[in-house]
């Protein structure tokens, strides 16, 4: 298999594509793999795993933990056997006092055995459950990354964590809004019920036009714009907090899981053997 | 107000009946401040705190964390302001590697600023739930503790923290089991859905007249055994794991909340002001 563009991504293997990113490929990894698990990833080291760990409990709508890993191990139980979690990313982020100091496309050097991984949901599984819905999602359609906000509503803090809620907007046609609060409600896993509908400067939003984040979208005269937490918001926390290192993936460039999207929520429901 | 028994514990208020406790009053909970949150409390070294907060990620069914305070934090943050969780509880037990070495009133004089409180949620709100769905429980009927089981079906372990699930069991008439499956899916913070119906022997479970912890009750002829994940099994894990020191509650004398039942889940929801 080469890494040329007339590779079926979609219908690669979870497995199939971490070993091709293993082996250096870097690109997006939505559109691949359809139907699997994506997520997020954060490695925080020990010293400030309770405390992360605690603020994901404490503000589970932007930051739906799926999988933690103890200090030291690369190795997902649930999500992936076999898959290592210093190479099986497309693209990693290496941070120092809250800033980006180098991207890399593994981070087996920078790998410290205090190191805490945690697997987090959001907007891939969001997104197409949405879409299964019968939503179009906006900034698909005119090929934009997402607008995201930063909002005047507050985490709960843990530790050194803090900060605002950042936001997600998608217009949503009036007559599929019910449809759409509740398609998401049901998903807690992936951000769940929308935070916000309707004047963005309720969550204290200036202008629907500038996003802080991404790319403004058109809303059309029959359309709202709704709002869902998200992920970005623990971007925002971990900067903050100030930590000398954390290592994260890049944004858009995330973990493949062996899971079925479907399957999310039932991971850590008793195994009766 | 005395602590004769003509109170009517029922309708006091969490506030009142926390300072009855701090005052001295020892009595169970069950049956106190009616429509209220109860919850389970776990105090924790802080060095093992974060284990056994992964020990409730991956076992989200018999241990459904409803809050966690910082180290040495006494004050709940979210379910009861101003209340102290040294004092306000009726009953505690003092833990010294594995086995009680302690029944005490209260638990100032052994308080550490290393200790944190987990607040778990579970039976409580979960057999409110089911008598509001029409479902009666035997063992109230037969005034008998509810029988508790343990099961071969093991938990997710973290760190020190393993061992076998524990479940209750309740009696439920064939024509109400649906009903009974469908109100305990939708409170995931009190254990959720039934881990297993039928068969006792299904899940490792010998002799369904010899309960593990608790009472034998009546199984009448129309109806089947139905089992639910349950707290006991943190209590065993945390037994398992040895730990020198841990505080609890005293089974059966929980931390009464200001929080109604019904907002139970409200509580880690974005709050915009």
């Amino acid at each position: 298999m080469d890494f040329s563009d007339n590779v079926d991504y979609g219908s690669l293997s979870p497995r199939e594509a971490r070993l091709l990113f293993r082996e250096g490929l870097v690109r997006q990894t939505s559109g691949m793999c359809y139907g699997y698990l994506q997520l997020s990833m954060k490695m925080i080291p020990q010293r400030h795993a309770f405390d992360f760990l605690l603020f994901c409990q404490r503000n589970p709508a932007p930051q739906p933990v799926v999988e933690v890993l103890e200090p030291g191990v690369y190795e997902p139980r649930l999500l992936a056997t076999g898959a290592d979690v210093r190479t099986d990313c497309p693209r990693y982020r290496v941070w120092n006092h809250g800033k980006v100091t180098a991207t890399v496309n593994e981070i087996t050097q920078y790998w410290r055995d205090d190191l805490v991984t945690f697997f987090v949901g959001g907007s891939f599984t969001f997104e197409r459950t949405l879409m299964k819905a019968g939503i179009p999602m906006r900034h698909n359609e005119e090929n934009v990354p997402i607008p995201i906000y930063v909002t005047n509503v507050m985490t709960n803090p843990a530790g050194p964590f803090w900060g605002p809620i950042a936001v997600t907007m998608r217009p949503i046609r009036r007559s599929m809004l019910p449809r759409a609060i509740e398609v998401t409600s049901r998903i807690p896993s992936a951000h769940g019920s929308p935070m916000w509908i309707g004047d963005p400067q309720g969550i204290g939003i200036a202008d629907i036009d500038k996003p802080d984040f991404g790319k403004r979208v058109t809303i059309k005269p029959d359309e709202v714009p709704v709002f869902w937490a998200c992920g970005v918001t623990a971007n925002m926390a971990i900067q903050n907090a100030n930590l000398d290192f954390v290592l994260t993936q890049e944004p858009n460039h995330v973990f493949i899981s062996d899971i079925r999207e479907d399957d999310a929520r039932f991971l850590n429901l008793p195994v009766i053997v």
